[in-house]
């Protein structure tokens, strides 16, 4: 048996402040049409991927932060996007920072849709595990500030039978967390589809700087070998105003092996095949969930946090 | 400021079935002296040491089974190795068939003990997570029936305050479930001590056989990365029985690094010092449980296993 599905990672070079939105729209048009001339059924874009990474940076003025949200999606200037893809019969997972109001509340999110051939949204994922602070850090050489800009994602982690599968979403730092993983492995999930913005420095804990590939890497590897499912990572990537950051954008497959990664730091396609069938042995070998899972003894994983802080 | 520990990680090669008890002993006494000798505080032994790893044979008559456990421990036959190690200063963990009558029941555990440096035991696990199968697969190389002979752990999975840090254990295939770290990450573990007998081949999936070895690495860094803890593993390796069984015993650092592997498919010893210390950019950093769990949206983790079976 075999459920092959082409899929095309399409990781990104910086987008400078200067790049308009319009501007950003059409290198995701670009990408999409490259990807879609190879074959791709469905383009990976990364987190945030209309402006900069704004939470790089301590803005005072809210009205000045809100210029880096989408308040509707698709919007006149995102709206060739969607058509582009519709007329190619290709999919997309786009990431950006989402403003919306609910209950009489602004709420902001880091969120990533999920857009079928027909250029439906099909599925919404808000970012769980928001890095960082939320104070200004004037003496760091860049700021992490998700924790301020951002509202926790509300819609926890789904999965979506599209294109053919089970397909999840996480965003980023949703990534480092076995248990984003396992929920969506326990919903039968067969491919996550995620983006990234992670700078090569830790202001923090410059001892880790060697090791943001690595743990990038183990995060991904780990969570698809423990859940038999692919998971494929888009990163932003190269100097963005002042932030060098990771890219290494991948393919892992349910063995946990890491069958692509990019060779740039600049908008680069990969494009896998992946069969979905892969994911079989993992599913209903040593690491079935229905015969081998003991919850009776997790159940700290939902009750609390280190108790011993 | 540094915690360091000094630990032996005691490989250990096949254990033939005409291997008295007493003999078997006599090998852990052995190490055990060795690792002292080289400055070691503790020594970790492989699971199930005391016999040939029992669960790759069919056997019918439960009496001969039951020969495989130990009623009591320490008993006449390990006593020796308790007061050698009481002699010595030196603490050990250890992995052993377990029979006990609990409320008139009799049961049979997969377990280990941590034995302080005055011989005093202080902690014990039960596996938890059994893997393989309850029938006789006449057609396999060799069978798989931890989930015939033995009981699934009942005492959770629990941290100690010993050697002067927080350590917790587990055996073999609790190792490949990421919820088995988390368990012990929410307690603040910051040593994972386990042994394992795990064959080269997988009768079910062959194809998986090329990965054996990876994915014993990959479970074990992950678990270590994302809970901020050293994790180390001893294996019973080399051909036991007609059994090919993988060794890399091996010494993983809290950032997922492998410090250590052992070199052959024999007794060895790996001595390696753990700055207990080393935990900490990953439990106070991005991975800080406190500041970044979300356990509303995980939920299904302790609630059910795979819904869509």
């Amino acid at each position: 048996m075999s459920r092959p599905i082409t899929i095309a990672v399409a990781q990104m070079g910086p987008i400078p402040l200067t790049q308009t939105r319009a501007d950003a729209v059409e290198r995701l048009i670009g990408l999409l049409r490259e990807a879609a001339q190879q074959g791709s059924e469905l383009v990976l874009f990364p987190e945030c991927c209309l402006t900069a990474f704004f939470p790089h940076w301590f803005i005072e003025d809210q009205a000045e932060i809100d210029t880096f949200f989408e308040r509707e999606m698709p919007s006149p200037v995102t709206q060739p996007l969607f058509d582009e893809a519709k007329r190619l019969k290709i999919g997309f997972c786009l990431g950006y920072a989402e403003i919306v109001d609910e209950q009489g509340q602004t709420r902001r999110y880091n969120s990533s849709i999920l857009v079928e051939r027909d250029a439906r949204i099909v599925g919404k994922h808000r970012k769980i595990h928001l890095p960082g602070h939320r104070e200004h850090r004037p003496k760091n050489p860049f700021q992490n500030l998700e924790k301020r800009y951002f509202d926790v994602g509300n819609l926890g982690f789904q999965v979506w039978n599209a294109f053919g599968g089970k397909i999840g979403m996480c965003i980023c730092n949703d990534r480092r967390w076995a248990e984003t993983y396992r929920v969506l492995g326990l919903q039968g999930v067969e491919l996550v589809l995620l983006g990234y913005n992670t700078p090569l420095q830790i202001p923090e804990y410059p001892e880790l700087n060697p090791l943001v590939g690595f743990h990038n890497q183990l995060s991904m590897q780990a969570g698809a070998y423990q859940n038999g499912t692919w998971v494929l990572g888009a990163a932003k990537t190269g100097w963005e105003e002042g932030v060098e950051q990771l890219g290494e954008s991948c393919v892992i497959a349910p063995s946990g092996e890491i069958r692509a990664v990019a060779k740039t730091n600049k908008d680069e396609l990969i494009i896998h095949t992946c069969d979905l069938d892969e994911t079989i042995p993992y599913k209903e070998g040593i690491l079935n969930f229905d015969i081998n899972r003991r919850v009776e003894y997790y159940q700290l994983i939902t009750q609390q946090s280190d108790k011993n802080k």
